[in-house]
């Protein structure tokens, strides 16, 4: 086999993991959209639906972690080839992650609609902060897809927005409980609901700073905004 | 260079990495027993040290990743030494996050504390679940130290009664924030430092699985009790 050959075989095996993983993540978004539409109806069937197909989300994870790992030792890749499986790896956990959190959202739905409490507060403000939220899973995915790291620094801007609507939506919460404390069970289920979607945003974050470290190989978790930017800029 | 000898360096350099995930996980059990001595007693000192220190924890995660990757360019592993380097890259990923859990411990009691409120609800509590996430933790490191999957069920079995504590917590601190609405700010941060150890329990739960997976084989991700036993015991 000449090297030409083995490179030719090993793009191969990288596009099938990428295509599983962009599979995966629209799965992924499937399932956050499912809940929050589960959310919204109370639809039973629904509700089931996005707890029943978590395990294809699990599923697709060891999957994906196990081609990794046939790639790595059938092609010896070399530092950048590595790069992109290493990311692949760390992608996938976050993806399960969220899978993980739609699975959440839609178990306090069922919570919240067996209690028959048809009034949910904050209502307004979860739908708009899950919006964004899954904005943020489409943008870091599309990113992945194209290996543009320019998003990178509008999805850190709108992770920030997200955690402060979940500050504010706490706030609100717990005004709305002292002023009725038979509120309060719906109230704190609804505060979970937020702080899931306040999670889903961690993670399309973290998935965007993979890519930053794919395509520049410099490693931004855990720096600040303006020196992401700067990296991304280079 | 012969084999034997590419063997004996390849030895070597798992050893130092297996070595830095041992000392981060020692580092991460100490953050978090700061978090609840800095819960216990408000001591301010000590809430900003767990909080200045997860910078540590995150640039462990980045340089021990990095040892991976160098590992796999230069030595090119083959399945079974593979699987080894993939399980530390996903352990510390979730020591990492145990750290953020300890940050977010640490940045709850400051709160706490700030407005003055001594008499924390459901502390007694609070400190028995935090002590069971804690072996926990140290569990699943000595499991990954010694490659001994066998208290990878006993760690499954804790995680289950740690998730019915904090359910616990929660219905008794409903039951407090409605028999006193003035109480219920304190309560949901105590509500969210229970929800901080319950996710340590997960994290400790994850790294146990990858031992499974590295010494059998076979990954018990996402599986029930019953058949990670039946794994184990093979």
């Amino acid at each position: 086999m000449n090297k030409e050959h083995i490179s030719k075989q090993f793009d191969a095996d990288l596009e099938e993991a990428r295509t599983r993983v962009l599979q995966m993540g629209g799965f992924v978004e499937e399932q956050i959209e499912r809940a929050i539409e589960a959310l919204t109806t109370g639809n039973e069937e629904l509700i089931d639906q996005v707890i029943e197909y978590d395990h294809r989300v699990n599923a697709m994870e060891v999957s994906i972690d196990e081609i990794c790992s046939q790639i790595i030792v059938r092609r010896q890749p070399t530092a950048v080839d590595l790069r992109m499986i290493v990311m692949i790896i760390k992608t996938i956990t976050d993806l399960e992650r969220i899978g993980d959190e739609a699975q959440k959202i839609a178990r306090m739905a069922r919570l919240i609609y067996t209690n028959d409490r048809l009034q949910i507060p904050r209502f307004t403000e979860i739908k708009h902060v899950a919006s964004i939220a899954m904005d943020m899973v489409k943008k870091a995915l599309d990113s992945f897809a194209r290996l543009d790291p320019n998003s990178a620094s509008k999805i850190v801007r709108q992770d920030e927005f997200v955690d402060e609507e979940f500050r504010s939506i706490m706030r609100h919460l717990i005004t709305f409980m002292m002023e009725d404390p038979r509120k309060i069970s719906t109230s704190i289920e609804i505060l979970f609901i937020a702080k899931a979607i306040e999670r889903i945003g961690d993670h399309a974050k973290n998935m965007s700073e993979y890519v930053v470290y794919m395509v520049k190989g410099k490693d931004v978790r855990h720096v600040s905004l303006e020196e992401m930017e700067k990296e991304i800029q280079k």
